[in-house]
């Protein structure tokens, strides 16, 4: 089954956007065995588009077109596939209907244009769309099969994962079950992880056994994709697989599949009902924001304090200390921490100092850092220093510092060196 | 002069690999009015190279292929250009010299697949690679140019600007000045947008003045792009639009070109010797990771607050008030923010509080927002309530909190209606 994606916009062709929408897609569609053919990149030209729709039908089974579904005048997707299947386009009552009920119950009125979005070629197969008013549809033209998707990444992902891949999975026939397995790593670097596992991957098994690798800096992301004939068989040659990749990476694996570091720590500080206060420097919020649960799950971290300024940061947490005694030091990150805990009576608090190379950014500058953890039976530190541009340096932090509370919680060890440390 | 970019290689075609090369290649075309009329992306295919080339040198006046110049095996753009133009490959021994050198000068002996890299299709054009091993060169296969460059984003880049981009410029004999205007606009939405501005973009000038929108939710972007022949017919033609656009979106502008809103406040606090605090909700840190300068840059915020409990937010500005006097209302907004500015001693404090519907998610919820901001001077405060998912509303939240304060500092009405708010 050939299977093209059409992406299309004026942002797309010239450049303005980076095309991350085609990543994405060919490699949700790669991780369930569905292969890419090819990539086409036209504007919003009626021209460009009845020639690339033409081109695809002939060249592809399936065609996926991204974008052109907007309320104006140069989304034309809806209208030229209309015309390149010979059919008129027709209004959809229902989707405009749930359109109208959309902008009544925020107290709007619709704008005229929107009615656009309702309007499919005759004959088209509905595709829902439950977070946008651009709805998705699909229709033959010529020996195709063409799928049409929103630009908007949420709702082109969703669509994606809910309704077109379950959809061509049945049209390619492949009866094989594909199974992805997921590790999230922290501190091992792509080449290294690389050489780890390269023996996963044999000549015997390569056939349904795939290894990947996707840096996500500072995460690794190591996938293992499995295809078998149904979910014993998988779990035969996966099993053993999941089995040495966590020997392998041992401490060093933060989460597994969808789990995410800040959600273990999370879960573990609900599940010992204990709380945590934060105290960060030049990662901005970004720790605060990543412990972040969703709204009405239990919220077990009382407080955050964000400030750049070491004496502020001390005096917010009512430190009464001689501000002559507050230095980018060990013994600041514990006082610090354990003077929050004081004040937000937390179980735990957790202090990020950051001191960022001021004279220089790039591959020439580093920061370090200090991670300081308050807890009923004492306070711990951690110190390293991170080589690289400033946004390089901020991220590594708000990540080692993450991972050292994990491993903390976790009773790991809290100073093995990780890859991106200068020792 | 139509150009195309053909992109080649699995790991572009796969998703593998995010297709910045594309985005590059394009937008440095654009900013020389050198427009793009089409992108292709396949994989390292014999026959489907074969395809691509054909229906480019049919669609195309100018095609950049970019890829599958290497030295392994699946490297095949040589091969197959020659096979296109109908031409034999041939050594280019100036160019097997040179890289004979290149691994000399770094003590190692050139492998023998590299020789691969000197063979070009009889007849063509050489360009230079002055930073690695693939040289570059150009072809006429059909009525089109075909420019091959390698795959190496640095290797590209530097000959993209300076051994094509001119000789394309001579080709296209194009004078003309290419010129992009953005706005960034927080609270109308682009369909409204779209009917404000319509008549910008008239059948008159269609040729030199193009609108388009791009929406960022919560932000959306406007962009005008005006073709002249010089800098002054370009100001002729762009300044009564800036002005235009100006006057109808009127106060919801937040910031022009590469301006950010949370720049034009930082800007204003530094401008004026002031300083902030900020205290924050469900919002989780995001609004003081908005409010981050440039390491070195001056920092006007003091100290951040974070917390999803009213209480909590209330004893960390040591609130001395009962407990019970503290709920969700604009009084309690007021009295934190108030206390936040006494506690850090700053010019300003701003707080926000949200109420995030927490029984339902998605288009049927909701959330409301109460901003306070403490001043010198008295306190103020904007209330809304915005529909949607717990995301949307949150990311409007943080937009809201960001323009009201904005809005303040510039002396504009903070109470103007947006549209993603229910009235």
């Amino acid at each position: 089954m050939l299977i093209e994606i059409l992406c299309t916009g004026d942002e797309i062709l010239t450049g303005k956007t980076v095309n991350t929408n085609y990543s994405h897609m060919a490699s949700r569609l790669n991780e369930v065995s569905l292969k890419m053919h090819w990539g086409t990149i036209v504007g919003d030209s009626r021209e460009d588009l009845r020639e690339a729709f033409e081109q695809a039908s002939k060249r592809a089974d399936i065609v996926i077109v991204n974008g052109g579904l907007g309320p104006t005048v140069d989304d034309l997707s809806q209208e030229i596939a209309a015309e390149a299947a010979g059919v008129k386009l027709k209004l959809n009552q229902a989707w405009l209907d749930r359109m109208l009920t959309f902008y009544e119950r925020r107290g709007r009125t619709m704008p005229p244009n929107n009615k656009k979005q309702a309007l499919l070629p005759e004959g088209a197969e509905f595709i829902d769309n439950p977070i946008g008013t651009a709805c998705g549809f699909a229709i033959d033209i010529g020996n195709a099969r063409f799928f049409f998707t929103p630009g908007v990444p949420r709702e082109m992902k969703r669509m994606l994962d809910e309704q077109i891949i379950p959809r061509l999975l049945e049209m390619s026939g492949v009866k094989k079950l594909t199974t992805l397995k997921r590790f999230h790593s922290f501190g091992i670097g792509e080449s290294r992880a690389d050489q780890m596992l390269n023996d996963i991957e044999t000549d015997i098994n390569k056939e349904f056994v795939k290894l990947g690798f996707q840096a996500h800096y500072p995460q690794l992301e190591t996938k293992v994709v499995i295809q078998a004939k149904d979910k014993s068989e998988t779990e035969g040659i996966l099993q053993p697989i999941i089995e040495t990749v966590r020997e392998r990476f041992g401490n060093f694996i933060i989460a597994e599949d969808n789990a995410t570091l800040e959600g273990s720590i999370l879960a573990e500080l609900t599940r010992t009902n204990s709380t945590l206060a934060t105290a960060e420097m030049y990662t901005s919020g970004a720790i605060s924001a990543r412990l972040n649960p969703p709204v009405g799950d239990p919220d077990p971290v009382l407080r955050s304090l964000v400030s750049r300024d070491l004496k502020e940061l001390s005096r917010a947490v009512n430190l009464t200390l001689q501000e002559e005694a507050i230095s980018f030091n060990t013994e600041s990150a514990e006082k610090i921490s354990t003077a929050l805990r004081t004040e937000a009576a937390s179980t735990y608090a957790l202090a990020t100092l950051l001191n960022i190379d001021r004279d220089k950014d790039g591959i020439e500058a580093g920061g370090d850092i200090i991670i300081g953890i308050s807890t009923l039976d004492g306070s711990y530190c951690r110190k390293a220093r991170i080589l690289g541009g400033h946004e390089w340096v901020r991220l590594g932090a708000i990540e080692l510092t993450l991972d050292v509370f994990r491993r903390h919680l976790m009773k790991l060890p809290i100073d093995e060196r990780i890859d991106f440390e200068k020792r």
